[in-house]
């Protein structure tokens, strides 16, 4: 169960991280570092809704008995992992879209296909590429928070890290 | 099989209609009555990829089993009933947005939901609310027609009255 | 702290929902009916990120003390109120832009308000509207069912219930 | 006819692949290689809706005469040859915008120009680019498997090889 | 020939009004009272790239033997007259898009369809609906006023009552 | 000069405001209303950029020599007022779009007539219909209020005034 | 006046090509070269609507007394030179957008400020970039061959040769 | 106070540039520029409406005791710095989008983070990249040249090179 951090068993990954395809690795490998730097276990799977479509339903579908706790869930382009993810379990999912290296119009099918869900099944978007990646971990890490107040701590180092590394003043010689 | 229709058997459904919703039956009608003005048969049935992703897996893998030979898929939002039918099926599908009465950002990511599908899972797009569902069935037409003589005729005759029934001239009074 | 739920005291209310504004309440009350069908105990509070900058400082910073766990956050055109949200707090902050009355550009301006957050601070958008208020009470249920075995319970009840209330053939008699 | 197939005869190419200029065949290409993947015969040509209007009505009208059973159209821009071909035909058209090497603006327009065809002339849209194009040649072989049990049993192998392709873990140290 | 005006013959209507339906008539007889007012004679015609292209082939071919100066051409949606028209003619074809009653999708669909031509076939694009066919027909004027000194005075004074028609204050008593 | 105020003279109105037509008067009355409240003097013009450009220019001109210390210009669809205002005076000019009643395509082409000036022609865009009018008028009190205490005071009055207008709790029976 | 090429004079040039800057050159270049192409007289002016917004009043003002009969103007970005032109001539004037070096944000501020012109000041936008320049010089070419039967022949065979330049097959070793 | 420029102290900067990052500096390096050649003083600093707002609040709320005059905020993506500081200061605002590196949705975030601000928080938006950070710079001196005849002569130079500077004809031989 969720309290198991506290009694000293060795924890399941508490995050799964899932994409559509090796291509969407170089994106999702920022949500993967940010949880690492904030001490939080994780696991990843390649899994397509088009192109594996069962296997999808069995590595969504097995999450929560795996014990994990947070989904995140990246794909681009007509991206249904996402919102099949949120429709196969009742974890938390949060979406990212790794952004495409071929044309903008696949980034905006990425979004407009997670950001209109029906009602009735959930689904976190946090954004495109690596600020989207980082921000998915991140919120797996205020969610994960909620009953771990070690990793709380962590969190406000981290976010007082980030506060004190931006310069006051802007470096024109650098630009 | 496919000649089944030349063998004086009943035939099966021709055209598997599914769509997300009860509210999508408006639109959609709009292809049923398409099939059943050129004679070819139909069954329709409602399932949500995100409300009922089991049955609609059923459904959909059940669909060449029973002996559909086309699927007219029709969602609205961040839809991903096409796209998932195509990935859980080898028979065409053709998907239709049911224009969404609520908001034009809905129709947007219906669109974007289906036209950028990853390489491997072809999806066919027909478009918006009533022209959308009219031509899928169209397309549903033209393809099951490539083995059937008779329905190409009829197909033709469809096409010849649609001609015909352009005005030559516009009325000026009636606007 | 986040186990109050189970030894008897009176919890202090888990989901506090702001929003910019009375004019976003037609939206937000779908969040608070849907946390309200789940047993999930909220609070509502009106601040605006631009005419209250301090008093949403002061809401939102306030908020962990308070014992909220979770913030829903409702705003609209160039919606400010979910950001600034994510980065006053560390709980779990999920964005609806409320649908405007007067333009689609406001609603474009609210999605894209929130969906490219820097990566740093993390925002989980859940969409507009009805839709998305209802999605963000389900995705807050999600959070706090982690450490709710009951509530988790409940919320697969209501999930179960949805698919119930899915029809298995569209009524055309009805469109 | 559509049964030449089974009958020892030598067939006429299956599928007729139309674009509007040699810019589009390094697209075009993909969905060519796809079909020799998958056994499909078919031929190329090169007709501007708009440069060779004549030419364009000539091919299209005598593709059916010719034995063509399926038509995949690429033009990109104020795209008009797919459209066109649906209407001078009544076999299935299946439209790809090849994606252009200068502004976003012809994409949204290809895309725009094909996806909002009037009630009565259907073209399936099947995306831009590379995955347009085999997505196109992947919707002719379904198309084409419905009267051509062998093809449907390589069309089985090559989904099959597909999924198998999908590695299940995604690999930090290539990205 | 085009001098014809100026030798007593009966000249032939200088502007073909060509539109894809009976619909589209509403918005184009924008575009037939403006040349009415500025005595420009005008003949009107439906024909439907997509539901008539045969006979969309003869109207246009035929209008240069017929006499006509100018073509505007009218139509919405994946709109592909006015551009196969340019395609077809010699003549300048200046377009129009009938604003949609149905979806914003149509509108952008049909400025899309008619503003990326590709280089080679010029088509002038006048803009959607009631200011569209005005300047459509504003547009022909000029161009016919080229070699029509008496309607250049007429087109001049029109101007002018256009600019004193324009108040010097706002009424506010008004809104 | 920009003291008069102070020196007990009759002060000429400080702000201008124009608009390309009576049909925007609706929106720029919120533009006069605010700077009402606040006790700003301002005069109101109709000018065309494109039906009267000539008294455009006299009047943009004129403004400075007048003793207007601000312009206030709203036009929409293909907006050239407000910029053409930039290029012809040394004077801030800020610019609204009065919402269009036809076509959210006539609001895109405001929105962006106006964002995206060439560098060296400044142009302060201040949004849409009322919302946009409203702040036209704010900011040209914050620009007067630079040198003016007693309008500080009064706009500092009205900030707090709209900040108690904020209720703290929604109120849900209203909705 | 227009019948100057038939007597013998040295003719004044037919069209003026204007552009907002230098940058603008490369682009409009296009116009130019097809202009000569089609042996058609010009000149070509730099004027800016922003920058030099008088001597962009005297130039297109001036056009009509220079003999000039049409007018290709090109420019980006909140582009108001075209829209202005067609205000202060009653010259046929073409627009172009030279596409942006910058941002396909500036392509779409080109684009509305350009197609949505309000009723009464007829501006024919051509399109982006090379396309574009290249169709505003034909459509000048097809305006002028109104009147110009040797012209008329040299833009038939201009066709005609453009047509025997598409390839009837597509060369899949050049990609 | 503003008429410190007239009693010979020592002033204050008159405009602060406040940006999000220092990657934003490349872009505000041009209003700095812009401020230099016109002789308007000023000061930079770095705060991140995200990552530092305590700190924001802070600089901002500060600025009018500092004695500045204007504020330019520069910040991409769901950019919510120049709205909050226009929430946060009685000062003129004028907000600048820094074109993103990564991504156009980038900038299509920025930008309608800024142009639909709600009525009563009047936020001046002048564009993006260099064209809008020179273009924040114009108009803060066009500002502050209300009261400071001296800088509106300044002014009125730049503009005249500025137009002086533009050549009357096109030098194709350098494109």
């Amino acid at each position: 169960l969720f309290n198991s951090l506290a009694n000293g068993e060795i924890p399941m990954p508490d995050v799964l991280i899932v994409m559509g395809s090796q291509s969407d690795a170089g994106t999702m490998k920022h949500a993967r570092d940010t949880l690492d730097d904030l001490g939080i276990t994780h696991d990843e799977r390649i899994t397509s809704a088009h192109r594996t479509p069962e296997r999808m339903v069995e590595v969504i579908k097995g999450a929560e008995g795996e014990g994990f706790k947070v989904i995140i869930a990246g794909a681009g382009g007509s991206a249904h992992l996402p919102g099949m993810a949120a429709s196969e379990t009742i974890l938390p999912v949060y979406a990212v879209v790794p952004q495409s290296s071929s044309s903008i119009l696949n980034d905006i099918a990425g979004v407009f296909s997670n950001i209109q869900m029906p009602a009735g099944v959930p689904l976190g978007y946090l954004g495109l590429s690596k600020a989207g990646a980082t921000n998915a971990a991140l919120l797996a890490a205020r969610t994960l928070a909620l009953a771990d107040p070690e990793l709380r701590e962590r969190l406000r180092a981290w976010i007082a890290n980030q506060a004190d590394a931006v310069p006051k003043k802007p470096d024109f010689t650098k630009v």
